[in-house]
């Protein structure tokens, strides 16, 4: 039972002082996420309720079915472009429908994830490797700030890739609004401020450093605050700037999402892109958090955890969600315990959609946009470029594709490609293992490179270090490798393949090893492996290949050695 | 020069012995490839000329390119039943079109494989496993036979799979015309008995083995000739016997692809599978011929070589060929020395084409289908499923896969999703590789799995063997691995990774390695690496990774043992 259902794991040792360590960060991570639900419903072209309505019903699901203590679910900035670019590409026409979409997505999405977890498919996520997640976000939050630049401008601009944005931007130009200009400006200005100077100036004026941390978090709020009422005393809408307006005040409502077969099949792809880009993101910060406290995360059941949020987020008018890395680390460093913290949340956010909304109507949008491109300055991090290249050219194939692919050409087929590539240059990688011929370090019993130490070989033999497991992708290659090397090397007698990096064999290999011990034998060479490893020896038994090797099958690459010179010196000697 | 043009090598040291040779062998095979031709131009859904055609200027064209001194190119049976599934999917009405697609189809399968071979990529036709050909060949052999057994009914019947020809075929069977049953099983029935019975009786008769030989080889030939005379004799045409009818006479024709890009991109698909299935069969045998007389293919001339004989076969009014494989065993038993023999192959046919084609009017397409029949029997061969039964459940898999998929949805089905299959439980199985918690066997230096041997261990040393490369895929596995193995045993204060066998840290695994350091750093555990091979070692240096490392990476893991046992024996000791 409680492994379906994790609060069953703690909710029974609840006492008191958890109480009070979430509720103190359930308020913290409140005011943090009322500007930034409003903020990502906007980037992901929703109403800004919808982001509100997102941050209620899903993060009490995440509480009953998370394993995570602190992680703190709810709307995020790539999720939310991943959304604003799946719905867009549909071209649907009226904002019913386009919400209806949003909430269909978060159906199909959370439906995936319950389904990935119940199956335990959670490893499909680890296909996404590292460098290509890094330069996705990278690239995503470039987009993210761009896209966001039109509400700066106070003109309307569209697209998912950077040069449809910038150019739509650009042939806007002309209608920038300057009032809003000047207000986006300023509010962004003072939100950098915020966050890289108002810290340190607060502890250089005596502040404890935990206070200092707060009111920093505090900003956006307060700028959120500040520009509404400068648009109200100074009546700024009607000189063309851009406010919220009317939000409905009031619980979540209940939805339902579309059931219609060609919308479905039209979200699919981008469903499944968004779980697995939410999921990862999400596990990840999940497990870095829990590790801290020597508290364990068990990625499949985090896959129903999230589904389940994904599903209570359709349900009630929200959008997908998943867990947030910045608020998850305010929510651990407010001192959360349990995922009551969460819950607790849940219902100040919840308070906030039913008392909030009236004084939000002339919060105005580029204070918004601000707020949102001051949070994606984190995202953006192109370190992965310069730490790709120094470490493995093909990760930094796979980072440098994903980022151009996904500015050029948006989330979708950034991810898609970076995906792809990966596995391709991993297939294209094993596929042509390092074969290293090897010679024996003299006074030892080691076998290295011919090519760069100094050792001792025997004209008669060959010995090849092979550095791969042996499957179909490589099999032809070594038959390749060994017949070009000896052939016209008319001394050769024997080639031993030294076998132990080679994790497995399998039935491709297994056929090239009987085509080279078969053509070598054609030639007057005898075949003999070294080093095999127990479980692939075991496989081997079970075929006939040991039957036809020419050779033997020696322990140790020493053995073979001491074996095969002696042999082929008596010739010479006699 | 010499690399693109391989008849360079073999020409200028071409003597009066070698041609006498070359020709001997030659004059075998054309009256081989005669019937071939004719039949799996039939199998193609071509006239029988087109057979011929496609038995001329590829020849040529290979002799000139090719590296492989006895491979006989043309016409082959996989290939042919391809081209049908490939021009049939498009629907065309006419002949004409039908015969323009299938030139169309040579010249792109031409291009792609010169282009493969000039770029190099030859390595993409690893990606077909040994397996997965096996079945698809003998699948293809099933589907073969069966799609001829209209022909031997004398009825018409349509489908590229099995249950769409069965249905076809049922639904025609009382149109059956006994006549050409009679006909079509006598034929079979003397074919069946000239390849397993003729041979040993004539040798029994005390002929010599190599003339039982070409006797035995002659039986389609004979097959055609007799049946073409029984037809012609007792006037069987009007007695709805199909017959080949007229073929005109004359040398291939000068023929051009069609430039329609809308039949390009249909054909696309096809031609790349028709390309790489050509090019794996014919390059194999290739090598298992070149290898006996230790000479050397080198595999992407050989995709130029087949490129070019495709684009000779799109020139000449041909359709897609390849290297044959019992013709080209043929071709090397005969004595065939260089491709010059090809070349008079060529001649032969053109011969053929020129002055045959009268006396093959009355050619009954029943005789054909039956040579068909039992030239394919040889490529049904169901041990495949037994032996990987018996060597990997995986490979199994993969087999069964493509060998139910190619008979229940195609050829292009099948072989598709045997690739893709493959590649799917590769990365499958890497993501999941084997880890062994493993300790010192007593009185060695050796360390095992502790759960296979009685060996040595310590509570607060744990050492686990990681079996596989770290990449992304498997990344996130090992962090979990590790996770789940610590939590909870409080005693372990030392976690040793030993590396072995790992042959490669990508990007993600290195930073999976530095959150697995940094997570047992905050639960009090340090991390050590043991036997990390020299190119990997390279690598992590060029990372921050060892100067974050909280313990020490050791030469060998006896040396880990000795130093951190004796570290934690110490405060108990105390």
């Amino acid at each position: 039972m409680s492994r379906y259902f994790p609060i069953l794991t703690w909710a029974r040792f609840y006492t008191p002082q958890t109480f009070s360590a979430d509720l103190m960060a359930a308020v913290i991570v409140t005011i943090m996420l009322i500007p930034q639900s409003l903020a990502y419903a906007l980037l992901a072209g929703l109403p800004p309720e919808m982001g509100l309505y997102a941050s209620v019903l899903p993060l009490a699901a995440y509480a009953i079915f998370g394993t995570s203590r602190t992680l703190s679910v709810g709307p995020v900035a790539v999720v939310s472009l991943m959304t604003a670019a799946a719905i867009g590409n549909l071209g649907l026409e009226t904002k019913t429908d386009y919400i209806g979409a949003a909430i269909t997505l978060a159906f199909l999405s959370g439906m995936l994830l319950t389904l990935m977890g119940l199956f335990r498919l959670g490893f499909l996520a680890n296909f996404l490797s590292h460098p290509v997640i890094a330069g996705f976000i990278t690239a995503s939050g470039i987009l993210i700030a761009t896209s966001q630049l039109k509400h700066l401008l106070g003109v309307t601009a569209h697209g998912h890739s950077l040069p449809e944005l910038l150019t739509s931007l650009v042939s806007h130009l002309p209608e920038t609004n300057l009032v809003t200009l000047t207000l986006g400006s300023m509010t962004l200005v003072f939100l950098f401020w915020v966050r890289f100077a108002l810290r340190p100036t607060l502890t250089k004026f005596g502040l404890p450093s935990g206070l200092s941390d707060i009111l920093a978090k505090a900003g956006p709020v307060a700028a959120i605050g500040i520009s509404t009422v400068v648009v109200w005393a100074f009546g700024l809408p009607e000189k063309g700037v851009q406010i919220v307006g009317t939000i409905p005040a009031g619980l979540p409502p209940l939805t339902l999402p579309s059931f219609d077969p060609d919308l479905w099949s039209a979200l699919f792809t981008s469903a499944l892109l968004i779980s697995v880009i939410g999921f990862v993101e999400s596990v990840s910060v999940a497990q870095t958090l829990a590790a801290k406290k020597r508290q364990r995360i068990d990625p499949d059941q985090e896959l129903i955890g999230l589904g389940a949020s994904n599903i209570a987020a359709a349900a009630t008018g929200g959008y997908p969600v998943t867990g947030g890395f910045a608020r998850s680390v305010v929510n651990f460093d407010a001192g959360a315990e349990t995922p009551a913290a969460g819950a607790m949340t849940a219902i100040g956010i919840a308070l906030a959609a039913l008392f909030l909304t009236p004084i939000l109507f002339f919060l105005p949008k580029a204070a918004l946009a601000a707020t949102i491109i001051v949070a994606v300055t984190s995202l953006v991090d192109f370190s992965i470029l310069r730490k790709t290249w120094r470490y493995s050219r093909v990760d930094f194939t796979a980072v440098a594709a994903t980022i151009l692919l996904t500015l050029g050409f948006g989330v979708e087929a950034g991810v898609a490609a970076g995906v792809l590539l990966s596995i391709a240059l991993f297939l294209f990688k094993t596929s042509r293992p390092h074969v290293a011929e090897v010679g024996l370090v003299p006074g030892t019993q080691h076998f290295r490179n011919v090519l760069r130490h100094e050792v001792q070989t025997d004209p008669a033999i060959v010995t090849l270090r092979i550095d791969e497991s042996l499957y179909f992708a490589n099999a032809r290659y070594l038959e390749d490798h060994i017949n070009t090397r000896v052939i016209g090397d008319d001394p050769v007698r024997h080639v031993v393949l030294m076998c132990s990096a080679v994790n497995e064999i399998d039935m491709s290999a297994l056929e090239s090893l009987e085509e080279i011990n078969q053509r070598l034998s054609d030639m007057g060479i005898t075949l003999h492996l070294s080093e095999v490893k127990g479980p692939v020896m075991d496989r081997l038994k079970r075929s006939h290949f040991l039957d036809d090797l020419t050779g033997s099958v020696f322990l140790s690459q020493h053995d073979a050695w001491k074996t095969l010179s002696s042999e082929t010196s008596k010739p010479t000697a006699a």
